[in-house]
């Protein structure tokens, strides 16, 4: 199981809105007969890959699998059926796929006679995929929201100017998060004001090849002129103000992780809909003592009810010359009280 | 100067308001005769300690000496004239001491036919007495801002509660800094509002032994009732709001290092004089929305007058259970734009 972890998390895999997954067939004396992994969505599922390579000698072998095998006929057939036909004796699984178009792999396999077992591993391949498997558990994308602010929790000064509150080194970082996810998202205002074109470029300033979707949230008409429409990337217009249908019609359209930019209002909103999942805040050392607030109105009037997040990394960004300050990024996740509100 | 650097550091040596100093003698082969330190104020000095240890052995030695050799009759006579009267036929020494009261003992020796060097490891030497080397060039003590802050710059909710902005760990790690000063410093308003005590407590709640002066600055009268003025440790009421007067009164009692606390009214007050040598800042990773700031205005209209600082450094503070969060303590200096101006 372990090798076949490693599998799954073969760096580079571009992953799409496909789980990352890991493969051995192992023959009687436990010695390895062939291994797989999956590259991504349209390419054939990791079981698929080491039934392949082993052949003929597939038969009467044990498939470790991170993933309970699919039961379902997407761009490739079900893999309990291949595992069936190929001749496979024995599957031990790690984490039971509970997504529901492709669930019933382990009932499918020991139906047809094949010996199943589970667990084994089980929070060590829910880690390797760490967003698919909320995504899935939640039946809506984890949400990611990042912003930026000064040590006195300013966003910009009291004549509006904001450039730059971060560091190149923060905007370069905060490029390399969003490449991790695969939807932007910003509120209908932002686009109005600021007209960000919302593309993830490299460490270069290119854009990098696979951009995620940009959607921007919000009832009032955009120009089809507004840079985030361009051909640069796919994007996308979703006229609700409802964090929650919002997110909806995301996951249905696969998306699994969603990066939230701002503006505050429509953090604010997801906030207080208890649907921020991961909270990533790039402080920077200034001082600005009055100015706009990098965080809107929560409704909180009391200590008891501030928001309490738990910090899960620390990481220190250095400037490089001393024009360009150190930055600190803090990543935090709602605490536990939170999320049993929620 | 290496081993008379290490003598200089000796942890635990009750600072006062003396330098550290190291001192070694070494004779014509360059091996080590005696060698000294000083204990703080009243205690001999390093010089004096190391020439007690030689006896006799002295003359003729080379005297290795962090800081120049004092000229002054304080609470031990000057060590320049001990040096001459012993014999020592060369003194090497790191640091030149700017002190008024105490320069002029290198030509001091000069004139007395003792063969004289400096300048070797200064920089080390500097950093041995960061604090005191800092008073004696500025002639003012060193200012320490601490304020503690959510994530989002407030320092209390909207109806005024701030328990507990920060952490247990934080506040016990700012008590151990707050040690490290010889002087806390806080408004009138602060003692009229919260009337806090001010000492300084260790990790298990109890005073420590050596309390730093407790000032407190402002006009109005302040009841003798107040906290502030018990007998746990020595206070003081600076009757001015000018900080620049205030550390004047202060260097003139022997204070060098001051630890400022607010509230918000003085801590803006001397960020806006200049008068802010260090910046700790302890950042809670919880979200409030609204509140009090932590930082007043500072007069700053547009991001080019922001008050940039460099991080110096970057603590987590792990809390020790999930009702008690991790804090962030960043560290920081004004940068070097910011000196300018000042
Ligand atoms: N510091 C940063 O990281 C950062 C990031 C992004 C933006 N900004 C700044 O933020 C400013 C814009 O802020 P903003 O808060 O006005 O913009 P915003 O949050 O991007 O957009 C607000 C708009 O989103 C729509 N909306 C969608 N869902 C909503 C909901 N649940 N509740 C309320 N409104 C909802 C509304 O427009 P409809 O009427 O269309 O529904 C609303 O007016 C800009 O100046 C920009 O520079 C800063
Ligand atoms: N979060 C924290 O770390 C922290 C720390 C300390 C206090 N606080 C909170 O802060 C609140 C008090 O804040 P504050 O800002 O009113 O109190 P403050 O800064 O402690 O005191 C302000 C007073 O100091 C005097 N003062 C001295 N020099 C001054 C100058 N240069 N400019 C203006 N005034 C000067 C003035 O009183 P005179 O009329 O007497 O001259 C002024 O009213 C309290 O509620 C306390 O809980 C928070």
């Amino acid at each position: 199981m372990l090798r076949a972890l490693e599998l799954a998390a073969t760096p580079g895999v571009p992953l799409g809105p496909n789980p990352r997954v890991g493969c051995v067939l192992l023959d009687a004396d436990g010695q390895e007969v062939a291994e797989g992994f999956h590259r991504g969505a349209g390419a054939p599922h990791a079981e698929v890959v080491a039934l392949a390579e082993a052949g003929d000698r597939a038969r009467g072998t044990t498939a470790v699998v991170t993933l309970e095998p699919c039961n379902h006929t997407g761009r490739t057939g079900p893999c309990a059926q291949a595992l069936v036909d190929a001749g496979v004796r024995r599957v031990v699984f790690a984490q039971p796929d509970t997504n529901p178009v492709a669930e019933g792999g382990g009932a499918a396999l020991a139906a047809a006679g094949v010996e199943v077992e589970h667990g084994l591993r089980e929070t060590e391949a829910r880690a390797v995929n760490r967003v698919w498997t909320f995504a899935v558990d939640h039946g809506r994308p984890f949400v990611t929201w990042k912003f930026a602010t000064t040590l006195d929790g300013r966003s910009a000064a009291a004549d509006g100017t904001s450039r730059w509150v971060s560091s190149p080194e923060a905007r370069r970082d905060t490029h390399r998060l969003r490449a991790l996810a695969d939807t932007m998202l910003v509120g209908t205002n932002t686009i109005d004001v600021d007209d960000p074109e919302l593309t993830v470029r490299d460490e270069l300033d290119q854009p990098v090849p696979q951009q995620p979707l940009r959607a921007v949230m919000g009832l009032r008409d955009l120009p089809a002129t507004k840079r985030v429409f361009n051909d640069r990337a796919p994007s996308l217009h979703l006229r609700t103000r409802d964090p929650h249908e919002a997110l909806a019609a995301l996951y249905r359209q696969d998306r699994q992780h969603v990066f939230l930019e701002g503006g505050p209002t429509l953090a604010a909103a997801f906030l207080e809909a208890g649907l921020v999942d991961e909270v990533v805040a790039y402080v920077a050392p200034m001082l600005l003592g009055a100015g706009r607030n990098a965080v809107a109105d929560l409704g909180i009037h009391t200590m008891a009810d501030a928001r309490q997040l738990e910090v899960t990394d620390v990481t220190v960004l250095p400037g490089t010359d001393t024009a360009h300050h150190t930055n600190v990024r803090i990543t935090m996740r709602p605490s536990p009280a939170v999320e049993e509100e929620a």
